[in-house]
């Protein structure tokens, strides 16, 4: 049996090159965006809004690897600069002697919560802002068939793409409140 | 005058949330699958599908840094590693002495078209084919909106991203020829 190519025809080829450089680039600005205003590397912020996210403002590593989808050695890393900064401590977990946890600190959440205004100032000025409520109900529609495929069905990561009432103070004040 | 931040709305920063996680997995899954099937990184598979596009096979080492939105350094170093491997070479350009061009090699060219049916495979089964032509016209159509803020008005990445007769060894056959 031979392995016969399915091309791609023009319609799918320009879909997939604009996607993917827009994306690039995109990927790229946030990052830009986020160092030049909050001194704070892209994976340093996310790794911050998960903490502030959880129960007690703390994790796991190993919950910390898993839902960036990064190798533990990455978060170690990681979770060793934040430390040197002074936003998060390290404990050991109480029911396993062989894990760590990560805890967010008070100065953690200060820098987060100072990072937070400019960095969702750049998503705006760079995706949100520039798309319809159409088109912006059809991001998340086609990012969610994306997200189900590559991570099976809807499940334990529901929270981080959902809205969450605890997650206030990065959603941030709303008009119908 | 205070800067009031406009927090994203519950809608909004589910768009954003889905749509950061799903083109960060994407990316990654992409990456290993073509690691896995051609043990060759996208940065290179990029550089030699743009070689590969050009006249006599031949661009400037700052055309590749622009349209692949790199440091020259990087790109240096790229060029560097697919020399080393007998896929680019190098050449002074005739008409600026500090200038360098990149020429696509036989042997490069060969390793492209090896590698391009098992990419075009990955990008079907993890993209393409999870969408349908409503959802593939609307993920282009938002990517160009993207674009266009990011780079301007579109201009002469146009190239880039829609397809070309003279790129056919990639888009391939299609059934209408």
């Amino acid at each position: 049996m031979t392995f016969v190519t399915r091309w791609l025809d023009d319609d799918e080829q320009h879909a997939w090159r604009t996607f993917g450089l827009a994306t690039r680039l995109l990927t790229d600005r946030l990052e830009r965006d986020l160092l030049t205003a909050a001194d704070m590397p892209p994976t340093y912020y996310e790794l911050l809004v998960l903490l502030s996210e959880a129960p007690e403002r703390t994790l796991r590593m190993s919950e910390l690897a898993t839902w960036t989808n990064s190798k533990p050695s990455r978060i170690t890393h990681a979770i060793n600069k934040l430390e040197q900064k002074g936003w998060v401590r390290r404990e050991h977990c109480a029911d396993d002697r062989r894990g760590w946890l990560a805890v967010l600190t008070d100065d953690g959440l200060a820098a987060l919560r100072a990072a937070a205004p400019r960095h969702v100032a750049s998503v705006r000025e760079h995706l949100i802002d520039l798309l319809t409520p159409d088109q912006l109900r059809q991001l998340a529609d086609i990012s969610q068939v994306l997200l189900d495929h590559l991570t099976g069905p809807r499940s334990d990561r529901d929270h981080l793409t959902g809205p969450r009432s605890d997650r206030d103070h990065l959603a941030g004040p709303r008009s119908d409140r």
